[in-house]
């Protein structure tokens, strides 16, 4: 049970793990008057509970991104805390969003600020003349690659870097130094593709995607792995190879840490308010 | 070059293997006022070739069934031949249609007649309580089924049979008995998903979803074993359980025999006339 203010009715904090297709929501962050995944789980979310109910997510989606293990917490009055809460939401949840897991969070569970790694996944499809249609909406056509040129290049962006030049323009954040524990290429659902594979202790804007525009860049013979040392160092993202496309991303899995001993970690620069509907 | 009549202009004959999603699709075969997959293939076909073209799958698949290796041939005219067909037909068809492979048809080669079995698979999403939308079009979530029990049920329809109570009731071919050379449950995309793969020397209309109908029924504890062989002795449809939703079912290949000693076989009920647009 969370700890509950004078008044306020007691509540109890949930875990999910959802799964969705981005194509036909503007990503994951509430935004008003536009379709999102935070606001379809949140109005199933008060559907069950009688009352409104603040989701968060383990961090943003862009729209057109893909997930099959966002991590969400969200706190419901301990009056519905016996809800089978997996079946219920995917009653009412649309075809594009499912529930995965749903259970009670851990003591001191916390969605974003509880993260302390994430996994991306994104897929290539290599071949240059033709696309399964199945693949079409999860994959980036980007043709043939020179995927050795793309393994050299990714160890540039291996470990504890400045990762400015592959934020989005525009962005503002307080550091954009981030750890990128690994990086790797693995064989895809077809023949025909290549999944890449980020795991970092957190991501910039857009971080995979631009990455992933450099890895393709390289192994397209644009620019070579030590451009990309150079594009890292000056930190220029003007400078960078255009941002893949959305469709070949996936938020695979969010990773936490002990819950026994404090979960807040520095690597999130705009801690939301946490705008629970109780508790 | 096919063998050409007295006046028409000489052609190529061109094997191609198709990829398609069937969602959008009333399935392969033309059907005038209906977006069919021979219907866009053969406008596409007709754009290159200068003339209508008459595509020949190895036979139908139904409304709402995907494919990764339908295989077609088409008459082309030899002025033609040298087009670079699969990029040139990737570039006109639409993103649920895509060319796998092009190029000039064996001497005597027939997508019809000329294939020797076929391989389908159908995919079936078993855990109970959600679905990851990315495989939603792709699988029956047809929930916890006793696989052993399915695996025995299986073993009924293997081999040659009579399969009359597997056939769509209404249909009317002259044989109903075919070959089932196997069938097997392999892994899924997800550790969530089973694919049942079937290979037969021909299908039946909507065999392969009247059997799925059946080995669901049996993995869910409705029917027996024994009542599966029952119902393929006695041979009514009518009686059988109900068939497999079309979204789980692919057409992975077909095979071919030597088309040195002729490829006309008696598995074939009902030869539509080969209407080339041409030779």
């Amino acid at each position: 049970m969370s700890p509950t203010p004078a008044g306020a009715p007691p509540c109890v904090r949930l875990h999910l793990v959802v799964a969705y297709t981005g194509a036909r929501f503007h990503g994951w962050q509430l935004q008003a008057g536009d379709r999102t995944v935070q606001g379809v789980v949140e109005k199933a979310l008060a559907t069950l509970a009688g009352r409104p109910v603040r989701a968060i997510g383990s961090g943003r989606t862009d729209a057109g991104v893909h997930a099959v293990g966002q991590v969400v917490h969200a706190d419901v009055p301990q009056t519905r805390a016996g809800l089978p809460w997996r079946r219920a939401l995917n009653a009412l949840l649309p075809d594009d969003v499912s529930v995965v897991q749903a259970g009670p969070a851990p003591p001191g569970f916390h969605a974003r600020f509880g993260a302390v790694s994430k996994t991306y996944a994104y897929s290539l499809w290599t071949e240059p003349e033709f696309v399964y249609p199945q693949r079409r909406p999860f994959v980036w056509a980007c043709g043939p690659v020179d995927r050795q040129a793309m393994v050299l290049a990714a160890r540039e962006f291996l470990g504890r870097r400045d990762f400015a030049a592959m934020q989005n323009t525009g962005t503002n954040v307080g550091s954009t130094v981030r750890t990128l524990e690994s990086v790797a290429a693995w064989p895809g659902q077809t023949p025909f593709e290549t999944v890449w594979r980020f795991t970092a202790d957190g991501f910039l804007k857009q971080m995979v995607r631009n990455v992933m525009g450099c890895l393709v860049a390289v192994g397209k013979g644009k620019i070579s792995p030590p451009d990309v040392r150079t594009l890292l160092s000056v930190g220029d993202r003007t400078r960078a190879p255009a941002t893949a496309p959305a469709r070949g991303l996936c938020l695979e899995s969010v990773e936490y840490g002990d819950h026994e001993h404090g979960e807040a970690h520095s690597i999130f620069d705009e801690p939301a308010p946490d705008q629970g509907g109780c508790g």
